[in-house]
């Protein structure tokens, strides 16, 4: 007996589209098996995105070592009526024995470049469609909006108060990593801390001080708990008057050598009350208790604080930041562009996609900041595609790089901390109008010439396919 | 070894903000554990909405079922050194002992109504909030996402296609269970049609027909190994010759006594497509040919072109129900409403809360059709609150029931199928005023007289406790 939430290591397989396995299974009776490259790519920005954040390929990439359809699996597909019993047999042997190129987690990338590519025999590659889309997309678009934070936070500290808004549980494990990737000091969530190694951060809740009879009885219990954690909510009644409170408990701690933390604001005018708090707190003396506020944060009002200059020195981020609210879910795709080692693709109304496998090159400039990116065929060379830069980079560097090799790793898992690194050199070499929260500029991105000619050949033999 | 994506039971306990922890461990430290009572609730409707449709609480139920620390649990939360070992002896012998009231999943609601009531000895109380909320939130939001496409469907198929734009492996399941309860037909997800018993449905990928040479090859490959499933997938080149196509399959296959069963359009202008579709299929015989519509379809969207008679018999919703795109966090709370037999309240800027155990009071006129709601304290009966109502109704319902006692079910499981009436015969009671997707008015929900007294009395208390 197991509860709703779990998931299996087997059911993962599950997770699918029907289609993806009657396909398959049509693909198998019908000899088609030989080796295919499917690739995801972001189809368009999101609105108000300058740039995108790489996240959640380590995900996947452990649960495609994983892959397999256990006995459970097999009979439940079984129970469907739908498939023949030699396919059956043939899924229940089947593992992930296919490469994945990527860009690595924390690498910043703009719509329509290649994000991660799948190299497998055709039916593997079709059959971990769904859920590749289903992990890389909601990584990669928390990690924007983490990431769109912490550009206009100014140093000031982050934490992830997301976990109570996050759409089920997967999704705020994804939203707790994707943001300490991003920048984040923290999250709340304690089982993220647990899977991530992410430091972990807690105030106190507004039932803490409702179940006591007096604020100020609230708060002395809770300090005298958890001094080393002592961020007192003083917003449960009055907020001023919790202030006046928290001080008064501050000093009678004080004399016993004991300090208090911090205090968080929770509603209000974040910015007029952080100023009166930061008053009250000063004239007390405690000019080193922090202030930290939530709410109804997200990047627009986290500017909108910082750039008023208000006395705040970390936030809490919840519910926008763990749906990102404002672009939930993002166009992926994920294409099949070669089959047979010649290209695919499709020509649908507003859908055309770009055949072939293909590498992301990444132009640097002197001063270190990257200006441009190429979308090129997978063996053309940096020093060649160089040149097709304007001006001549002082760098070009290739972005994708192997991940899984025939279903296993050929270099260790790379550690959220050289992700988060990455990012952070990343958005250091991201001129300012790409990383602008509002109205940012569109990063030049473009096909090499033998890329476009390619484009224009297999678009040839596209339109031959409905004779 | 296991991956990412699982979540055992026993991890479950620690999908949970960190101060749920501490604030609990200075609860026990300073002996507050008496009976409290939780109420979960939402403060505003979401922006368009006119009605919300609860969903989630079985799963939350399932997750308290089987609440525990086990000792990998405790070994982390000891690892973080903040806890002593008196509290953490505490939680690994504690279950979810409390009891559960809730209005039954597929009940209609609206904001500032008592959902769920969680009534334990406190520190069980605030340990689950995080967990609560997490699954109650999204599985109500996609809910109601989901009911939004039904009313302005018209009869027509819904299925779920979402799993690959859902926030996670949880969220697919919570939006394929929840789009189902709210009258979908089925769902593309597998691993949710095992869990739940819910229809799969499935058509075919671009890659199927992208992976053979001839477009036409590759409907009639479909066809021989799924007749019986047999969704010809037309956009992939230009639709209208895909059409042509398929009708050319199809004509070969009706020699043979098979039946092609319909043809999906997935982009371009759906209404013109539709028409231009149904005019080849009909001069070819296929009168009997289903046509499926999907991409970028939400209810707004579903609305025009049923409003326009578009000739579609389906509509496959992915992204914009997967995450309930504009409306993808709700404003759920849970708020301490009694602790010791005294009601609790906070008085924070725009975030009030009210104090006191209740109970859901809903009016029905003689038509069937309900229109007003009470909120009224627990032990209220529903005979004495009928006289508050305007008219007098014709019957007045209590919604909340209890669904755990003493942290065990008294009742079996309720199916999903019943909610899926229940939500069905509460649609049909709910005036098109309250049910339309754009503008819809407010419906009427107060307090009893006796609830708002107890709100004065208990909000005096509460200016004292800053004293």
């Amino acid at each position: 007996m197991t509860i709703d939430l779990r998931l299996d290591p087997a059911e993962v397989a599950l997770l699918t589209d029907l289609y993806e396995l009657t396909v398959s299974a049509a693909f198998f009776e019908h000899g088609f098996n030989d080796t295919a490259s499917f690739e995801v790519a972001m189809r368009r920005m999101p609105p108000g995105r300058g740039f995108m954040v790489a996240a959640g390929i380590e995900r996947l990439a452990e649960a495609l070592e994983e892959y397999r359809f256990d006995a459970a699996a097999i009979g439940h597909l079984e129970s469907l009526q739908l498939f023949k019993p030699d396919f059956l047999e043939f899924l229940s042997k089947l593992r992930f024995t296919g490469s994945i190129r990527a860009i690595p987690e924390g690498t910043i990338y703009f719509a329509g470049e290649p994000i991660v590519e799948i190299r497998a025999p055709l039916i593997e590659g079709q059959l971990i469609e769904t859920l590749a889309l289903n992990q890389l997309g909601f990584a990669s678009i928390v990690a924007t909006k983490a990431a769109r934070c912490f550009v206009v936070a100014g140093g000031r500290r982050l934490v992830d108060f997301g976990p109570r808004r996050a759409q089920g549980a997967d999704a705020a494990l994804i939203a707790a990593r994707s943001s300490y990737l991003a920048g984040f000091h923290g999250t709340a969530n304690v089982l993220a801390g647990k899977r991530y190694g992410i430091p972990v951060f807690g105030t106190m809740s507004h039932s803490f001080v409702m179940a006591h009879e007096r604020e100020r009885d609230a708060f002395s219990d809770f300090v005298s708990s958890f001094p080393a954690l002592s961020t007192l909510l003083v917003d449960t009644y009055d907020t001023v008057h919790g202030v006046e409170n928290a001080a008064a408990v501050g000093a009678k701690f004080r004399e016993a050598g004991v300090k208090i933390q911090g205090v968080r604001l929770d509603s209000g005018d974040l910015h007029e009350l952080s100023r009166k708090t930061r008053r009250i707190l000063d004239q007390a003396g405690f000019g080193d208790i922090a202030i930290v506020a939530s709410g109804n944060l997200d990047e627009y009002r986290i500017a909108e604080l910082t750039d008023a200059d208000a006395p705040i020195d970390a936030f809490g981020v919840g519910a926008a930041l763990a749906v990102s609210d404002d672009a939930p879910a993002a166009d992926f795709t994920y294409q099949l562009v070669d089959y047979k080692d010649h290209g695919r693709l499709k020509t649908s109304a507003g859908k055309i996609s770009t055949p072939g496998r293909k590498q992301l090159f990444r132009a640097y400039a002197p001063s270190g900041s990257f200006f441009a990116d190429l979308i090129g065929i997978v063996d053309e060379g940096a020093t060649t595609v160089a040149r097709e830069f304007k001006p001549i980079p002082a760098k070009t560097v290739q972005l994708m790089e192997t991940v899984l090799d025939k279903g296993r790793r050929i270099m260790p898992r790379p550690t959220l901390a050289a992700a988060r690194e990455r990012l952070m050199n990343g958005l250091t070499a991201l001129d300012a109008r790409y990383k602008t929260i509002r109205r940012p500029a569109e990063f030049p991105v473009r096909q090499t010439a033998a890329l476009g000619a390619l484009v224009i050949s297999e678009k040839l033999r596209a339109d031959k396919r409905q004779d």
